[in-house]
């Protein structure tokens, strides 16, 4: 119970790897009630301020994107909607982006490991120092926000689904309200995989992972269809990071998948010879702060995708 | 040449249909040279302001898209970049935005032809009203700027190709500097298919398509190899638009076409909800002033693209 507003609080500790609604919950709350998450870090405290990219070679993938939660919301029952103010995070102020072999959207290109820990303020009111060279405007969000699906059985919590989940939309930001399907009694709602900053596409597979609380309420709406989660930003989502305009490369091709490739290596090419930095280093950076964006989806047979990498990153 | 800067004028009558090497350039310039493109509408003069849907059934295919060009630019060879510095559009106060049977992203969805005609502000500092229930915020650019091909022929204009072409890529608009690469000697330039709004994607395949002048600068950049196009945005490209924020649907699973697809039509649904529009009239309006965007494209395997509504059209 918060001493503040008093509404629950979900302790960290109360997390689960994959979606399976015969987990018990955590808690039960009514439709409007006020609840605070303690989310713990993508890799479940397997990586902290001291790791380096040696660490990821031991990474349990059995640990990985833990939940905080899931809470019982009274009366939800499959064909509701539930509705998810996002109030506020408080972040911890440190985190870390990495390649992990295998995962990413230009795996094949890197197959080795690299990490990097930030040391950010934990106000958010300064970008994060990228080594000597960049620096990252943040808007913390959570990657994971979800419900436990019909289907029996333990689903993966890597990919999303229609309950959302491991949706990785950098807008679910605080003044963000969003909405899931309700798919079993209850709802059983879990969040977690909190990032202080995350370009659209998160391309490289990780964000600024990071520990944070996060604050919202919870709130039913009764026999509405969706199909997919949906939401509703109360401002502009751009601001924090769009002031100096945009560096852009493009991939044009009968392939979106190819396409935001190739806009990608294009990105990353221009950063290199442009800043002097590594590959790999590039390729985080893009992840943290650079969109995909589709210019043109109809000119056939050949589609536009564009990679947008914020000016003030290097101001 | 122009009374004011002393640069060359292409006149709307200098233009072509499709790319082709061999069709003679209609002026030469030397790099840094300033220009002004008369730009008919995509339609090449077959629909004005009098038109209504029934015109869409005669409308010539051949016709469609025509480009103001070529111009030879001194001393461009294969392997150069063609840097083109876009600084003003002069609109004409009117335009047209259809959904073309057979064209367009949810085309199996909407068979039938529909037409609206726009009469907005050439100055474009008022939103273009749609009926009485929406404003579109105005942003001129030009959705086809190009270069000829190397390879032989007359190749369609509605592909954009590695030279650009019809790239309709929103954010070419003035102040946005583009960068293209020269496949043959001289470069051979073109342009049109200007537009006075168009959200990332395009999705119902056309845009406010409306007849505009534009000025611009070609330079030359020597030796630089560039895969496709890029481009670089002097300030923030969304600023017109979202200052209300947004309405976001989405779509999930392991293929970004059906995932753009998805997205579209829960937006559409949701604005014929909440708005009473007629469907067709939705799709339209997310096609002038919606977003694409790929949200997540690396928790295998299913990927999230959003569609992003700007809610001040609704103000």
């Amino acid at each position: 119970m918060c001493s503040n507003c008093g509404g629950h609080t979900i302790h960290g500790r109360h997390h689960h790897f994959g979606w399976d609604h015969a987990i018990p919950p955590v808690a039960t709350v009514a439709p409007g009630g006020h609840m605070h998450f303690e989310c713990i870090d993508a890799s479940g405290g397997q990586l902290n301020r001291d790791s380096t990219s040696a660490d990821l070679a031991t990474l349990s993938f059995d640990k990985i994107n833990p939940v905080t939660g899931p809470v019982y919301v009274d009366g939800a029952q499959p064909g509701d909607v539930l509705k998810i103010t996002i109030e506020a995070f408080t972040p911890s102020g440190w985190g870390w982006t990495a390649n992990i072999p295998g995962f990413g959207l230009l795996a094949d290109q890197f197959p080795d490991g690299a990490l990097h820990i930030w040391d950010y303020d934990p106000h958010v009111t300064a970008p994060a120092l990228y080594g000597d060279v960049a620096r990252v405007p943040l808007k913390p969000f959570a990657g994971t926000i979800g419900l436990a699906p019909a289907e029996a059985g333990t689903h993966s919590v890597v990919p999303p689904r229609r309950m959302g989940g491991n949706m990785d939309i950098r807008d679910l930001s605080a003044g963000t309200t969003l909405y899931l399907p309700v798919e079993v009694e209850g709802a059983l709602f879990s969040i977690g995989d909190t990032h202080a900053a995350q370009g659209d596409g998160e391309v490289c597979g990780t964000a600024i992972e990071s520990p944070m609380n996060v604050a919202l309420t919870l709130d039913l709406i009764k026999d509405q269809p969706l199909a997919f989660p949906r939401f509703t930003t109360e401002g502009p989502v751009t601001r924090h990071i769009d002031r100096k305009g945009y560096e852009v490369t493009t991939g044009i091709g009968p392939d979106l998948m190819t396409g935001a490739r190739d806009a990608l290596s294009a990105m990353i090419d221009l950063i290199c010879t442009t800043h002097k930095m590594d590959p790999v280093q590039a390729y985080m950076l893009c992840s943290v702060c650079g969109d995909l964006r589709i210019s043109e989806i109809v000119d056939m047979p050949n589609w536009v995708v564009s990679f947008y990498l914020p000016r003030v990153v290097f101001e």
